[in-house]
């Protein structure tokens, strides 16, 4: 399995972003990963990881880097010789199965788009990410690759969506539903009447639950949550900002309350902690692109990108895309392609 | 202080509704309540909850309840007898200073939106709801009134949080943050870019602090998140519902690795929820109304609805909407009204 990394993007790169690659080729004697990025830095973070490089651990060297500060069109635009825009053209010239980034999300859609391969059926990609509920992980998507989707870009979301729910998350049979302020079908603006008539007239209506409120993502109402990349990334953090919240709520007060069992205590809320951390997350996959994309999160550490290094493996040996393109081939096209 | 409260509103009433009003009124010798109902229903309700109706505690008699099933416009429309519009009805005619009903939200601001009893300056109302956050209660607004705003609503939204950040949350200087996708001053949709210039060229400017993202709703980055109703009211839940999740996480997790102080873990958790019960918080006001108006939770108790009818007391008293008036006449409109 050939993987590039994006060796420059995250807020602590390249050193953890390396390691992350060495303890993954290490552990994996499939895996061949290319790292994307400035020489001189990449060499010293492999030695600093005790890895070396060779046959599995590969350099592309780039000169220019976009930063999380830049505007991810203009960044990319203006620094031509950048890590993002090189990793994509690895995988563009299929020198690469799939491609792992912590850097700039922007960035990275946008680079994405600029080459526009997407699968046959797919207008715009959605990035898609895991969330645990009291049922098991759900998939949401779009989290935030498309701000002003249409109806028809959401229902291939909820194809992509129960793709992914049913060969990552093993599913047999995954439930959709569409973020709307209220559960009646009439509910919403436009885009959400519009996709909910979609998929009812469509052949996933048998496993589209119709419309879902904000508090039915957690219970595990369904396995794919479908909503617009503008709404969806702000359920995102939100989630992030509310599960960060209550457990230093949980710390401070169910702590104070206990003496003799607080080191106990304070042990599993840790765990809690560390097994919800979000930046441990395998990432979140872009899909609808030819090819395996995989955004981390700007914080992610070594442990982060090996698991997303994984992930990317994963996707690509399952074939997803191929699984993907063939749902999309019997729907119907619309009409407005742009 | 002359109150009504839609007796018929709320996923249990009229019991724990009636119940609510007769302990605010022993409770404050100031207040009259004038319940809005089905006279037979309310007579026996207020006998159970061992209150009797009199000079403090009034009936209005009405036929027809709109129920959380009805479409809000419709409700309203086919059932002209109902409590919600009656409810508004009294204070439409200046028969009382404030309304509370934990009935069919929709319906509660269709109700208003019919009347058009705004404030100077207000062209569409909005619904403020206090949120925890880790530097104390933060006010976000709107949560639902109004799901296609325009950037002036938004500006207006961010005066009339204000107002109600320093009056009732006693913040001499609140902050003021823009919901959206990233804190760059170019995030985001057309409305996002626009509210965001608008504020920046207001007497606001100095108080708006931009964008903000769903993490830092929690993390109290401002006293006053600007948000447009659907993207409010998703917020809204999501939060509700990551609550819930987390601490059935935190209930089942922490507890089980506890042995001798398992009881205390667990009253120190139920005092947690209990603190943060949406239920019984004191409802959501609709600012920008020419009066005070509450709309409380569904689910909502007879605590909550005590805490519903004291807060709009409150907020009669302190001559909130004097004070928007005040600053929404100092800035210049669009032109764009309808």
């Amino acid at each position: 399995m050939r993987l590039a990394l994006d060796a420059m993007g995250g807020d602590h790169a390249p050193g953890p972003i390396v390691a992350g690659a060495v303890r993954a080729v290490a552990a994996q004697p499939d895996l061949h990963v290319t790292l994307v990025g400035d020489r001189e830095q990449i060499e010293a973070a492999v030695t600093a990881a005790g890895g070396h490089l060779g046959d599995r651990l590969s350099l592309f060297h780039c000169t220019q880097v976009v930063t999380m500060d830049d505007s991810p069109v203009d960044g990319i635009r203006k620094k031509p010789d950048n890590s993002i825009s090189r990793t994509w053209q690895l995988l563009a010239e299929k020198k690469v199965d799939a491609i792992v980034s912590a850097g700039n999300t922007g960035a990275m859609v946008a680079g994405g788009l600029r080459l526009r391969r997407f699968l046959k059926g797919v207008r715009r990609p959605g990035i898609a990410t895991v969330m645990p509920t009291l049922r098991g992980p759900c998939v949401i998507i779009d989290v935030g690759a498309n701000v002003a989707p249409k109806s028809r870009d959401l229902f291939a979301y909820g194809v992509m969506g129960s793709i992914f729910a049913k060969h990552i998350l093993g599913r047999e049979h995954p439930s959709v539903g569409l973020m709307n302020v209220g559960t009646e079908d009439s509910k919403g603006n436009e885009l959400a009447r519009e996709t909910h008539a979609l998929f009812n007239g469509s052949t996933l209506k048998e496993r589209f639950i119709g419309n879902i409120e904000g508090r039915d993502i957690h219970r595990g109402a369904c396995d794919v949550v479908i909503t617009e990349g503008f709404l969806g990334n702000v359920i995102l953090k939100v989630c992030e900002g509310v599960f960060d919240f209550v457990m230093k709520l949980v710390a401070h007060e169910v702590l104070a309350a206990l003496s003799v069992e607080k080191q106990i205590a304070h042990k599993a809320i840790a765990d809690l902690i560390h097994k919800h951390d979000y930046a441990a997350y395998g990432g979140a996959p872009l899909l609808g692109i030819d090819g395996i994309c995989i955004i981390c999160h700007g914080s992610s550490g070594e442990r982060a990108i090996t698991n997303a290094l994984n992930v990317a493996a994963q996707y690509a040996r399952t074939g997803l895309n191929d699984k993907i393109v063939e749902v999309l081939e019997g729907v119907p096209t619309t009409g407005d392609e742009d």
